[in-house]
C-alpha cells in the first residue's frame, strides 16, 4: 500500500517554513496581520507552492487559500498563515506547510488514495477583523451581511483590504459535508505541558471553551488625603477585591483543567492623591465543559456584587466573547493514538487551552489536532520555537495518519 | 482699640476672588499652572491690588508675590494663587485674597497696630515644578543649585518660565524669624467633614504627614489559555492581593485619622489572553504621627513580600515622596478658638489631610490654619465651591484673629 511507503520530507517542510517566514519577517519572528501586505504576499507564495504540488488553487472572497486534489471526497487539512503583531514563525504556518507536504504525496499519486486532500490556509485566525474569520466563513457561520461591516483594528474594511489579493474570487469557499470527511490540524502546543513532561506529541481531545467579560466598577473620585475612609466609594479597591475573590472562588471550584486570568486592569483618574472613581479589567476564563464556564461566570457575578456592596460602588459586567468547548472526534483521536504507538512516539492526550480553526471545523466535521512542544511554552512572540527533531516527529504522525485515512476511506 | 472696630468686607473679598478667577477661567473653575501665562498675569493683578492697599510689593526670583506693611515685625499671611489643571476658584486664592483684606486694614491704620502684615502668594504650591516650591524657597529649604535644575511637567525650566514675570527681582524673599512672628493661612477644607457636621469653621491642629510609594510586581507573560495555573507568575494577582491585604492591614492598625489609597494601577501587557508580567500602582498614606506612617510602611513591605511569594513574582517598592506631619502652634490655635467663641461660630479642631504652605512655614514659625467648608467635599475640580455666607464666616474669624494678634504684640 502506497501510504506505507510514503515518507514526509521534514527538511522540505522546514525549508518551506523558512521561506514563508521571509514574508513579514521581524527579528526571529514574523508579523503578518491578516490581509496586510506581507500576508497577501505570503498567500500568493502559498498558492504558487500549491500549484507546483499539482493542486487546484482557489483564493476566496475572505482570503482563504485552498488547494485541492482532484478527488471527489477529501480530507481537509491546514491551519492559518496570518500572525499576531510580532508573532512567531511556527504558530499556524506549521500546520499549513505540513499540510502542503501531505498534499504533495496525494497529488503525486492520486490513484493510490481513495480520498484526496483539501489544504486550506484559513484567513484571519488571529482576529484582526474577527477571530477565526476564514474558518467561520468556510463553515457558513457568518452571514454575508456581517462580512460587509467588518473592519480591522486600523479601521480598514475587509473589502478594502481584499484589494491586496486581486486574484481572489468573488465567492466564498464552503465546507461540503458530503464531500469533506474530516479535518486534521497540526499545531505547536503554545503551552509548557509537552516540554515539561518530555513528550514528543499531544493528541487534542477537545478545544476548551473560553469567555471574557469586561468588569467596570464605578465609584466617586475624592481627595485621598481629606476624605475619611468611611465616606469613600473606591472603585480600585472594589476591582482588587473582586479580582482576588474571583481567583480564589475559581480555585475553590476545583474544575480540572480550568484556567482564569484578570488582565488589562486600570484605575482612573491616574493620580496618587485621588480616590479612583473607575476600576476596569478583563476577566477571562476557560474550561472543558460549558457548565464549568457557567459556574465560573456565576462566581464572578457573585464576588463582583459583594465587592461593590463592600466598597459602596456600582458594578457592570459586559461579555466580550463566549466560545463553547468543542470535542475532537473519538475515531480520529484513536487513529492518531494508533499511529503514534506504531511510530514509537512519546505522547499524551490533552485539551487545547487556546482556540484554533479546528474548534470551528469540529462543530461541522469529525476533527482532530496534533500538538508539538513549544520551547518554554512560549508563543505569540518572536521567541516562539520548536527543534527540527520535534517538528519532524509531529509531521510524521500527522502525515502518516492523514495518508492512512485517505488510503482506507 | 482699633482692632475691635475694624470689620472685614467679605463682599469685597468675594468680588476680588471673582476678578482673580478671570485669569485662566475655565468653565466654573480656573486653570493657572504655576508661572504659565494666566498665573503670571494674575500675579501682576495681585501686585497691583497690594500696591493699592498701600503695601510695599516684591516679586521674588521664584515668583512669590509679597506685600508688606512698613512695620518692623510682621505676621505672615497668605497662601497660593496657582492651581491644578481644571482647578477651582477658591483653593489657595481664598487665603491670599482674604489676606489682602486683612492687610488693607493694617496698612490703612499702621499706627493702631504694633505688628504689621506680610502678605504672600507663594509660587507653585501645586507642584508644577516642585510641590510648595515658593514656601520652601521662602523658608530656605531649597538649595539654590536645585532651583536651576527644576523643570515643569512640560519640560520648561524655571528660569525660562520666570521670563513671564520681568518685574521679578533676582533675589529670593526669605523668612526672617526675628521679624516674622507667626503664619496664618485661611483655606477651604477640601474634604467633607465641616459640611457633613454642619459646622462653620475648622481650626487645624496639624497637617498630616504623607508618603507615596510606587510598587511594581514583576512576573512572567504567558498565554492565559495554555499555561497551567500552577506554572504562572502572575504580576496582576500579586498587585491585587497586595492592595487588598494592605488596605485590610491599615484598617487593622486602627490609627485615628489615618487614610490610605491605592491608585494609578495598571497591568501589562494589555491583553486579556496574556498573564500579566507587570503590575504597578501608587500606594499613598497619611497620618498624624511619623511613627504611624512607619507602621503603614512596614505593613506594605510585609504584605507585598507575602503577595510576591504567593504568586511567584518579584516586588520592588520605590518611595515617590515622604512628608513628615507638622503640628500647628498651640497658642495660635487657642487664639482662633477664643475668637470663634466670641463670634458665635460653630467649629471644631481637626487635622488637615491635604498638604499646605502652612506645613512648610510651620517648621520654622508658629503657624495655624482656618478651614471653611467645601461643598460636597470637592476640590481640585471646577465644581469646587463654598457659599458666600460660609466664606464670610471664615474671613471674619481669620481677620479678627490676625488683627487681634497685630494689636497685642
Amino acid at each position: 500500500m502506497r501510504s506505507m511507503l510514503a515518507r514526509p520530507d521534514a527538511e522540505r517542510v522546514i525549508s518551506d517554513l523558512r521561506a514563508l517566514a521571509g514574508y513579514g519577517s521581524c527579528g526571529t519572528g514574523v508579523e503578518r496581520r491578516a490581509l496586510g501586505i506581507a500576508d497577501c504576499e505570503s498567500r500568493r507564495w502559498l498558492a504558487d507552492r500549491m500549484r507546483e504540488a499539482g493542486l487546484a488553487v482557489e483564493i476566496d472572497a475572505v482570503g482563504n487559500v485552498l488547494g485541492r486534489t482532484a478527488h471527489a471526497r477529501r480530507i481537509v487539512v491546514g491551519s492559518h498563515t496570518d500572525t499576531v503583531p510580532r508573532g512567531g514563525w511556527l504558530d499556524g504556518a506549521f500546520g499549513v506547510v505540513a499540510g502542503l507536504e501531505v498534499a504533495r504525496e496525494v497529488a503525486a499519486h492520486p490513484h493510490c488514495y481513495a480520498t484526496g486532500i483539501e489544504l486550506v490556509s484559513f484567513s484571519d485566525e488571529e482576529g484582526h477583523f474577527l477571530p477565526m474569520l476564514g474558518s467561520k466563513s468556510y463553515c457558513g457561520e457568518i452571514a454575508e451581511g456581517i462580512l460587509a461591516s467588518l473592519r480591522n483594528t486600523a479601521g480598514q474594511s475587509l473589502a478594502e483590504c481584499m484589494q491586496g489579493l486581486p486574484e481572489a474570487t468573488a465567492s466564498l469557499a464552503r465546507l461540503d459535508t458530503a464531500a469533506h470527511l474530516a479535518f486534521l490540524e497540526l499545531h505547536i502546543e503554545q503551552g509548557p505541558v509537552l516540554e515539561s513532561e518530555g513528550l514528543d506529541v499531544g493528541i487534542v481531545t477537545h478545544v476548551v471553551g473560553a469567555r471574557q467579560d469586561r468588569v467596570r466598577f464605578h465609584g466617586r473620585a475624592n481627595h485621598a488625603g481629606t476624605t475619611p475612609m468611611g465616606l469613600r466609594s473606591d472603585a480600585a479597591q472594589a476591582l482588587f477585591r473582586c479580582a482576588v475573590a474571583w481567583a480564589d472562588a475559581c480555585s475553590g471550584l476545583q474544575i480540572p483543567g480550568a484556567v482564569w486570568n484578570v488582565a488589562e486592569a486600570s484605575t482612573h483618574p491616574a493620580a496618587g492623591n485621588v480616590v479612583p472613581e473607575l476600576g476596569i479589567a478583563s476577566f477571562q476564563y476557560r474550561a472543558q465543559e460549558r457548565e464549568s464556564l457557567d459556574r465560573m461566570a456565576e462566581a464572578l457575578a457573585s464576588v463582583a456584587d459583594r465587592a461593590a456592596t463592600l466598597t459602596g460602588t456600582r458594578v457592570s459586567i459586559e461579555p466580550v466573547f463566549a466560545l463553547d468547548p468543542t470535542a475532537m472526534d473519538t475515531m480520529m483521536i484513536e487513529a492518531l493514538e494508533e499511529q503514534a504507538l506504531r511510530l514509537g512516539l512519546r505522547g499524551r492526550c490533552m485539551p487545547s487551552g487556546a482556540g484554533h480553526d479546528a474548534m470551528v471545523l469540529g462543530r461541522h466535521l469529525p476533527a482532530a489536532m496534533v500538538f508539538v512542544p513549544s520551547r518554554g511554552g512560549v508563543s505569540h512572540s518572536t521567541d516562539e520555537d520548536t527543534t527540527p527533531e520535534q517538528l519532524a516527529r509531529g509531521i510524521e504522525l500527522f502525515a502518516r495518519t492523514v495518508w492512512s485515512i485517505c488510503s482506507r476511506s
